[in-house]
């Protein structure tokens, strides 16, 4: 089905604190007409992840910010609609960059076609795209585990953290998820085949998490921050990783949080226990796609990696679905299913 | 002159915050003797150094601590004064690990003969010793500094500090220091040949950081804490490396800092930036002491690293010597020499 309308979601105001639907506002505009070398994408499934609550905001951020009455960034998978540009033709499925909109235009820079061995087009959001190669990198390049190491992770089932515990089951480890809701508890030692999950709900988190690690901890996969931090900075081993890849905890955070100032003791346990602390932004990383496309499609193709996507209909719900992020309503991977 | 006392200084008791000449005694036993295949070693030079506040305290620390009545750790250079072990002869001179006393049993565990190229011997305590293979670790393997990055340090005229700056300037970078004295900061750009050095007496020296750092900071040498690392924090580049290696300025705090709680701050600078910081301890760097003796044999020949060596003398001064650490007492490498 074609339209005449490109609906976007532009954001409409910059949040103080928890972002609201009010945030944003959903305007409606003429799909705009290719020029020569260009293509007309139109979004198939666009990719909800934390990182957006960062671009909201005014100050600085690790990438760029949104600015207001422009459209919300986002990944997508796209199909083109029309072509004037060499390398696409109309039906090609590719992987773009074109936010909260049914369509956009793209001079064909930064598009990548999609791998034919995806078979469902958007796990090219998820397990087979930014967020998988996130877990990739930042646990096999940063984290380093070795076999027998414990490795422990937060927002367990989530994009991120669900392809991190079973590469780290996949390379011999012993991993330890936190996670919210009890069925996602379930879920992540069930079906994705943890040795052990606590949830964050439970007041004595931290003392579940030490009795699930008799050993201490060797990785931990940040991408939390908050009590989950809290609980794992005790347990860290001598030569402990811990690759930061994002911190949802802090994302709506107005003011510090009341003393004393911890600065130091976080120093000093990086060099009482010699600890690796080391952030990370995906886009440093484009080198190790083929061998990330390579090892997960091999992986998925062979059941040893299952993943999970919480599918949400329509563009108009993206909003709505975005902000559960920070509560923890999704369950797996959150994409919109736009057209 | 040989004598039949053997001089120790002991701990006496363990402070609470700033140590003082009063935790100390010093006591006086028969000199032992040798069993087979042990030597007794005579101490010519004792090394004073910040990591023997951590071995005063009863909590955990990065290494045992020391039991009270017990001898107090530290490196030494030794001189065989009998040998019932067949690798070691009289006239020897070894570096030992003896402690804080004029004489020490050994069975040759740990010793090593002095490299027959160190024209003094006290610098196996320093430039050629554990500080200086801390320096040449710390920034070499963990800063990892290319030609052009700026590269800060503190504690710039120190044992540790002042040669991470003179071999950060034979790799081509830019190097600032933080130091107290002016005439420390003076000696850091006149004869180490720093680009700049700022005083952290100077109520103003975070400005004065970032004035000399207008490319912002590649890497941190961490050896303080404190309101250097404060002043540190918001220069910090994108990919930016901090090795840490010692946290004098917080050795003495007997509570944390008021509020607010900055560790959300620390860990979001971390992803922000894309940082690395990784704490360190030199005895697991045992196989980079052939390539740290061969470079700096040469660097010290070729007067491409000058050293400034802190002598007092005589062991009963060694309590008073050891708590001007704390204050900056010292100017360069602060070694007792003990007969």
């Amino acid at each position: 089905m074609e339209n005449s309308v490109n609906r976007r979601i532009v954001l409409a105001s910059r949040p103080a604190g928890a972002p609201a639907v009010t945030n944003f506002r959903l305007e409606e505009q003429a799909v705009p007409e290719p020029a020569e070398g260009e293509v007309l994408l139109r979004t198939r499934y666009l990719s909800l992840d934390p990182y957006m609550r960062g671009r909201m905001n005014a100050g600085e951020s690790y990438a760029d910010r949104v600015e207001l009455g422009e459209v919300m960034v986002g990944g997508t998978v796209s199909e083109v609609q029309a072509s004037r540009h060499s390398d696409f033709a109309v039906g090609d499925l590719v992987s773009a960059y074109s936010g909260w909109q049914d369509y956009a235009l793209s001079d064909g820079v930064g598009l990548m076609k999609l791998d034919p061995r995806i078979s469902s087009p958007s796990y090219a959001l998820g397990v087979l795209g930014m967020p998988g190669l996130t877990a990739y990198v930042g646990l096999l390049d940063i984290g380093e585990p070795k076999a027998g190491d414990t490795v422990v992770l937060a927002a367990s089932t989530g994009a991120v953290g669900s392809v991190v515990g079973q590469i780290a089951k996949l390379k011999g480890c012993r991993v330890v998820g936190i996670a919210g809701a009890r069925e996602k508890c379930e879920y992540a030692v069930k079906e994705l085949g943890y040795d052990a999950c606590v949830s964050h709900y439970d007041s004595d988190m931290a003392g579940q998490l030490a009795q699930a690690c008799p050993d201490g901890i060797d990785v931990y996969f940040e991408n939390v921050g908050g009590s989950s931090w809290n609980a794992v900075m005790p347990l860290l081993n001598n030569f402990a990783r811990v690759p930061i890849c994002g911190l949802i905890a802090h994302y709506n955070q107005t003011e510090l949080p009341p003393g004393p100032d911890r600065l130091s003791v976080m120093q000093g346990l990086i060099l009482q226990r010699s600890l690796k602390i080391q952030g990370f932004i995906i886009s440093n990383y484009r080198h190790r796609i083929p061998a990330f496309i390579g090892d997960m499609s091999q992986w998925l193709a062979a059941g040893q990696i299952r993943y999970r996507e919480d599918v949400v209909q329509g563009l108009e719900n993206a909003p709505e679905a975005f902000l559960g992020l920070f509560s923890g309503a999704n369950f797996g991977k959150l994409v919109v299913k736009v057209s």
